[in-house]
């Protein structure tokens, strides 16, 4: 079934089709079931090795696919940037051509320029998946989260989904848009003034002039990471609580979404910034901690169409 | 035979039997054989993923605990705190939670704090192993020992253990304590002024108000380690140096013990401090790198009780 | 086949016969196949543990150790030195013993010291392999050296090989001398004054007094890394501009040699300092890639001679 599968990499959501997107997270929906069996383990990926590049830091992206890869049976390896010949003065180029000849399988990477990965894509003859590059694009956080809206609304098709936050710096809000616009639901955007994003238009997103426009009626409310230190600078530099009481997400401003609304933060969460913790613990709308878990199994799915050689 | 463990986590020698004991030491003997035989690795926890989480550093018991899970044919990932979201601000329990969203089976904890292990034990629903917390337990280094003592002594019933040193700040007293009480053994304490610890009642040792008392007649030595930073400060600030000639184990201490004492420190050594190297070289006494060899053993014994299916 | 190979360790070239040269690289080369064939994997050393220990950081070696291994079907454990307890002021041999008193199977160790690793096999019952110790030996770089100059010029018996660089720190240098005078090739030494060796003798190589010397008619150039914190010091201080101008390889430089030179380079590089770029990236002469790629097959080489069973 995943034999199909026409693309080598997975880069971005860009260049996915939605019946691209859609085996995914069909394949990711049978791993989910899998992954809380008592069996979750397989051997399709066995024999083959993995490397993870994360030229930025990141635990729980990294662990989530290893466990993903693991699950499956290969054999994962952690290239750690910090502790590499990059210290030496080695070109970004040079490290992925060197990782390359070393023949693994498959390379994970995470780095902090737009375009990077795309870039070793060309640099290595196995398959690459984005991890995360700059403020571009993080496809399997999307994929997670659409994973997890649908276990909730049982579609994606017409949904109300609310991105609020750091939108400009956010690769995750770029991913999810281009996502949820393929698989035909609405995307409604409202950053902060410092972080306003000019290229909505592109992504098919509305932007909202107040978090209430986005918030109402909403089925989905997904609220971004704000760095702290990006609070701080510039003109409208704040405090975080400042930011909570302007932007934060409390069970009075959810009241303005769908009675069944869901709650979704890529994570880690700064508690009592950007949401409330009365919020984020709530097990009636916070689906956090499931998205973590929709993303082995989407990792997995990605992982799959993209090695397994017996599909 | 295993499947009648009756605990789903292992979070200290407080909470065990000594039945549960009896079954950890035999299970682990049995391995400490598979390990110098030529086949030593098996499948009984084939498919299962573990995650190592330290959030203090220790590389010879992560290594310890790694070597046993992958001779028994599990997964190991390893967390490292300091490359962690917990540096972007998170709490301890959410990265605990999303840790256990992502469905490993295991989870083997080592924490700065009393107590943080079993908090996280309520929060994952898969095994956890307590690997230190605190100055509260480190069950698999008094199992450890425990098995070390029994090879070398034929029994724990009746036998006396001096343990002598930083009883305050020393978690592997304390589990030590726990289990030879609960085996039948007796101990007796020896700290210096600076280090004494007020519970010794309530784990039933016995306090010797010299270095004196607590070796004569001692069947086992078990010298403590002393961390250089907590010796500068205080009202008994001293050096190495002093220390060494008050309170460190020379051959001509260890003259008060039994004639077929063995001397044991879970280290890593500060030779020349706690012990002079003469007596933590001496083969006819030090049983030192015996310890080290058990921690795997006594370490896949407990991830067998703990994980194994086919038992 | 390789149950003739008569060393429990290898810890050098300078221990090996040409006959022992000889089954390596040919073993390399059929491992150099299977990792370009689509089942790279096999299971010769499953169920077997192999600690890599880098007191020296080195991602791509230790990578390519790690990818080696595991297409053996080995279990890789990275004890990595500055997590480890030598910062609480442990030894050197403690923490070898202790590590070996873990009963892993092999032991991939490099290290600052020149026989640090000899003294390492003494402490351990596993097998060692040395991955580089000091500026003594680096026995996997030559070996790998050997296998790429072979793919391209058939033999190593009577080529010219012209090293060139700093010599006198360089451990590269000297395993690459010692294999290849064993071999029958014809290793000639150029060094800037600052870097120049006394010991060339004693390892069959000629000084040469200028880099055209060294380059003329040579089959193979093999450039060797500038360490910049070296350049800096010294009566002979100078930039890595100055360097380059005076003894960077060039394509000027390199009309020198024999038509069908080849060019090496152990890595990472120092574009422009003692290699150009367009050196070596023109695929007409570099093999630079292909010296990584060699690396992970000599490796298993190494690994399997040492550790299979049966075999």
């Amino acid at each position: 079934m995943t034999a199909a599968f026409p693309h080598h990499h997975i880069l971005g959501i860009e260049h996915l089709s939605a019946q691209d997107i859609r085996a995914l997270l069909d394949l990711a929906a049978r791993y989910a079931i899998q992954n809380r069996s008592t069996k979750k383990s397989c051997d399709r990926l066995a024999g083959q090795i993995i490397i993870t590049m994360f030229f930025e830091n990141s635990t729980r992206t990294r662990t989530s696919f290893e466990i993903a890869a693991k699950r499956l049976g290969a054999e994962v390896i952690n290239f750690t940037a910090s502790a590499s010949s990059m210290n030496k003065g080695e070109t970004f180029s040079d490290t992925i051509h060197v990782m390359g000849a070393l023949q693994a399988d498959g390379f994970v990477i995470r780095h902090h320029e737009n375009g990077s990965v795309k870039l070793a894509s060309t640099l290595v003859s196995g398959a690459v998946l984005n991890a995360g590059d700059g403020t571009n694009e993080h496809p399997t956080q999307a994929l997670l989260d659409a994973l997890t809206m649908e276990r909730h609304k049982g579609k994606l098709e017409g949904l109300k989904v609310a991105i609020c936050g750091d939108i400009k710096h956010s690769r995750v809000a770029k991913s999810n848009a281009l996502l949820l616009k393929k698989m035909g639901a609405n995307v409604f955007f409202f950053a902060p003034p410092q972080f306003a994003y000019d290229g909505a238009d592109k992504l098919g997103a509305i932007v909202c002039s107040s978090m209430k426009e986005a918030l109402e009626g909403s089925d989905v409310v997904m609220m971004l990471r704000i760095q702290n230190e990006r609070l701080a600078v510039g003109e409208f530099a704040m405090t975080g609580e400042d930011y909570h009481a302007a932007y934060g997400l409390t069970h009075e401003k959810l009241a303005l979404a769908k009675p069944d609304v869901i709650v979704m933060h890529p994570a880690p969460l700064n508690r009592g910034v950007e949401i409330t913790s009365e919020v984020a613990d709530d097990p009636k709308v916070s689906v956090i901690f499931e998205q973590m878990e929709m993303g082995v199994a989407v990792r997995m799915a990605c992982l799959d169409v993209l090695l397994s050689t017996n599909s």
